[in-house]
């Protein structure tokens, strides 16, 4: 449920409010906004009784939240969050572009990728050094040298890490180097997880997992936000469907709605949703033009030679060709990149 | 099997290279292209002996055409097909805009919608007049009436019609009306329809299957083609996933896919492929932005009234906003509409 | 809507609620159960006021029928439908196996396959004349003479016929040799195909659509029975999922619901259910587990010589030792072959 | 790559194939069966030389194994892997029937449930304890209490214990209690729980993700056998689909698939696999049938009153029931409850 509050109300009166919902042994929590605060109420578990609060000095309104998830929602909190990953803000105005390649393989690899997306214009160098892989028999990444070579690919460039981080073990070690900590699709429903990046304040990508429906994703979210971090992105990567032409059906619908339903950033993944280089410059177009707050794109220097993932990777040069369509396709939407 | 001839072919040349394939009991078909002229050979029931051409005079190479679909793929024919329906160009340099009501429902509400278009400059009218509906108890169209009413408006306005022709009885009488044919999504797999509007030269919109795969609908697209009708749109309209929130899942993936694998132009309907008023807009801008050669959606004077699919139809202001966000993103992608 | 009546309703009383309903433009369907005679009513576009019937002489109970399918629900008429296929009871104590070819091919490989069914034991013989195919290139059956040819082996074994019907154009002729009529699960809403069996009384094998829900596949066997055939027998085959290692997921769950939901009878196609040979008959065992009153497997003499379905096609000698499997299920469930 | 060992091979020719694997820095496996040794190699990154084995004394052949997957395949090892509970063999000529409360409630609750599924005839009691609820806002389960409540059930019924593990966290404690350790769907690719158990002795049952495909299951598998941990049992628990009349749609193509390509035990869970209480017991039969070694069904003494799953829980005398069909189902297909 949500308190609405008047724009007149004074610092008595809000505190009143707080102290009845308390009384009720539930939850206050304080959401300023540009137009007028609110008040959420969580702990209950059935609906609440609007009736209790409608009357009081300094409530403009009462609104029951109908979705399981609250504080992920607009109407919760209507204005757009910004997330500030490193001094790189998230979910306003502008386009963020991350970029790097799916795995850090080497020194000289990943500090190419990191030059190369720099100079074509990236703001955030993305690169995986714990990969969860399907068969236990494939690479599994560099583990902490290969935090260490982004921290030094950082150090260099300036651009911020975003990595993901694969269970609760390494969690404290990953969140040593990540400035957004990011969750991939297979542990969207790993809550124990979830709860554990809500206890930091370190910025969560949290990507859709492979057939979670926007709820299931809203509510992952929700396990995060609710544990104290605001600071979530939400990610589509693309679901699975019975199409094989493509990796992943990259699910344009969710643009939209998550930003509808949502006031967190979204970011679009083209190259996990789409899986085939030639069309992961056309599907992060798409994304930008229906909304989206940014995009994370892998990009290698040498793709035929990547460990994982080469065959959706650009290389420099093509994502250099790509940052330029998506400036202009982000000022035809009244964005910049 | 395909055929590259030089392009200082002479024409004996190619009268022989003809001659020959007829010889061999199979049929011959002329490609002319902007730089080389190619001659596809169908007939075959399974693969044939390059060997057979390769050394002939005029012949610069012979290539196999490995994908089960020939006749649509760009191998056959590199060039983009530009499909001219009552005048106007679809799959060039310029976007193409369908719009108009789900069904005809009045003449009223035709024409309304019919001016209301135009006004925000779509180049061509959409509007059912055949339904097939799930249920046995629905509205099913006005049928030819409603064909009439289509065109009234055409005359009026100037606005080639599209509509769907839902069976081969009808088939005839659709056509008299029809400067496009569509083929409904459930009829996508119809092969006595396909090879029907194969035998016309009307050309036709042809929508994707709600679980057919990309292949699938290329193959739908040779039936027509392969019968005589080189006139085929390809339409995304969204796939059945397990999401609940919107109505269908809109491939977004199958615009940069197709437009690699066909020559065919390719039409995104945004209404369909995502089902929420709010969301119709934005997928619009993403089609573009990913390379479709335009969109049809649906748009209703009244949408609260229509007898079908009002929560996906915007209304004429709606549509407007629509139009000039779809012009700025296509000036971004080097197109115009 | 439904009626039921008293049991000790009068004819007069029975026939002045007939004249009612049809005085307020509506129609009324006598259904004879068991136990208690019951009314549909339809025709109706929306909702209908109870009241007015509820109160009138032999009238027990008025109910809403909630679902969009009516006639084909449980609702309207809670005893099992059986239908009877020249002089083969679908649906009742007994299960049904119906079996043969794919396709049919040649005079030896339909006659080898008629007496190789009959001798393990099926009941109706299955064999595509009409053969709707993905690609324009494959073989599209032997047409009437594959007609002629089923009759011939009918003749000879004694067993019916089950035989896909493809489009109206083909119906008259394939409705004369046919003594049950498929209609294929690309056609489950060729709406116009349904009006036009519905015209017939020849009994009808309705496969559920690759990508429809259960709720659709009722829609459909509406549409036919809503025409007045009331012979209907859906057919569950498999779904379209994103699982590769097998053709289509056999929906396990749908023979329950469907039972549930509806009077019709329910056979399942394991051979496309599943696609593989190996699994073909453990899936039949389940759907007869699970309450299918019968099974459509293919079988083909020499399945790797077959024009189509060669790899999930049994041979005679497997489908004997399947036959003996299901008898002993059967049993298990309180049925027999 | 995969040795097989003649009948007569000698205890020193089998110690220096041993000794030579080692040598070329992999890994061997013996895999003692019925009729013959196995020796299986791993750590090998790309494809193996049979040449280096094939000719040594008391090899009679080398076979590359073609899937992903090694340990769990068939290949690997052709006779069927019996995993033993506490005394419960599960994979053999017995059905295993697991059957319990989806969370464990109260004392009452567990106990009453305990001694119902006891009467009825199930093998081993299942209760959750460590819930992963999709909202934050849900009844996460009694945790450490609910563990020792179970275990108070077990001393009073003998019946072994089967509950989930949610993280590595808990994983110490849960199985201290646990004989029968579940993985949960959502954490089917949780790579570093599995790779914890794998490190265990404690028998795992692998749930199947809710859109993991059969090869995604069994690669999961081999991350826990190649850890060491051999005691795995496959559960096949429904997959996500577009249907909505049921929860998801249970595989029943997978059971027969996975025991010809595994020899690990596989078990199928009705009760998520359809989520309908109705069509639990068809859905049970039809795996039984279909060749599982046992069903672990959601049994609830009040079912109305459940904290969760209550909708697709039986109660005591409806599992009765269920069991008595589930004893003439399994002796049709030769086998024993």
């Amino acid at each position: 449920m949500l308190i609405l509050l008047r724009p007149d109300v004074t610092a008595p009166q809000q505190a009143a409010i707080e102290a009845l919902v308390k009384s009720h042994g539930l939850v206050p929590h304080v959401i300023p906004g540009a137009a007028r605060t609110a008040i959420g109420i969580t702990g209950n578990r059935g609906a609440l009784e609007p009736g209790r609060y409608q009357s009081l000095p300094g409530v403009a309104d009462v609104i029951a939240v109908s979705q399981p998830y609250k504080l992920v929602s607009r109407e919760w909190k209507p204005d757009d969050t910004v997330v500030t990953v490193r001094g790189v803000p998230i979910g306003g105005q502008r386009i963020t572009v991350m970029a790097g390649p799916c795995s850090v393989e080497s020194t000289e690899q990943i500090h190419e990728a990191g030059r190369g997306v720099l100079r074509a214009g990236a703001h955030m160098l993305r690169g995986g050094a714990f990969k969860p892989r399907t068969s236990p028999y494939e690479f599994q990444g560099l583990k902490e040298e290969g935090l260490r070579l982004l921290a030094e690919v950082r150090a260099e460039t300036g651009l911020p890490i975003v990595t993901e981080v694969k269970d609760t073990e390494t969690l404290a070690l990953v969140a040593e180097y990540a400035d957004l900590l990011q969750i991939g699709a297979r542990n969207m429903q790993n809550f124990s997880l979830l709860e554990a990046v809500g206890d930091l304040r370190t910025p969560v990508l949290l990507k859709r997992g492979m057939s979670a429906t926007l709820k299931e994703l809203l509510m992952a979210a929700e396990y995060i936000v609710s544990r104290g971090n605001p600071n979530v992105i939400l990610c589509e990567r693309g679901i699975r469907t019975f199409e094989t032409m493509t990796r992943n059906t990259f699910d344009i619908n969710a643009i939209p709605m998550l930003k509808e339903r949502s006031h967190l950033p979204v970011i679009a993944d083209p190259s996990h949703g789409v899986g085939v280089r030639s069309a992961v410059g056309p599907v992060a177009l798409a994304a930008i033009a229906a909304g989206a707050d940014g995009v994370i794109i892998e990009v290698h220097p040498r793709p035929s030679e990547a460990l994982s993932d080469g065959q959706q990777s650009l290389d420099v040069a093509q994502f250099g060709l790509v940052m330029g369509r998506l400036a202009r396709v982000a000022e035809a939407v009244g964005r910049s990149v």
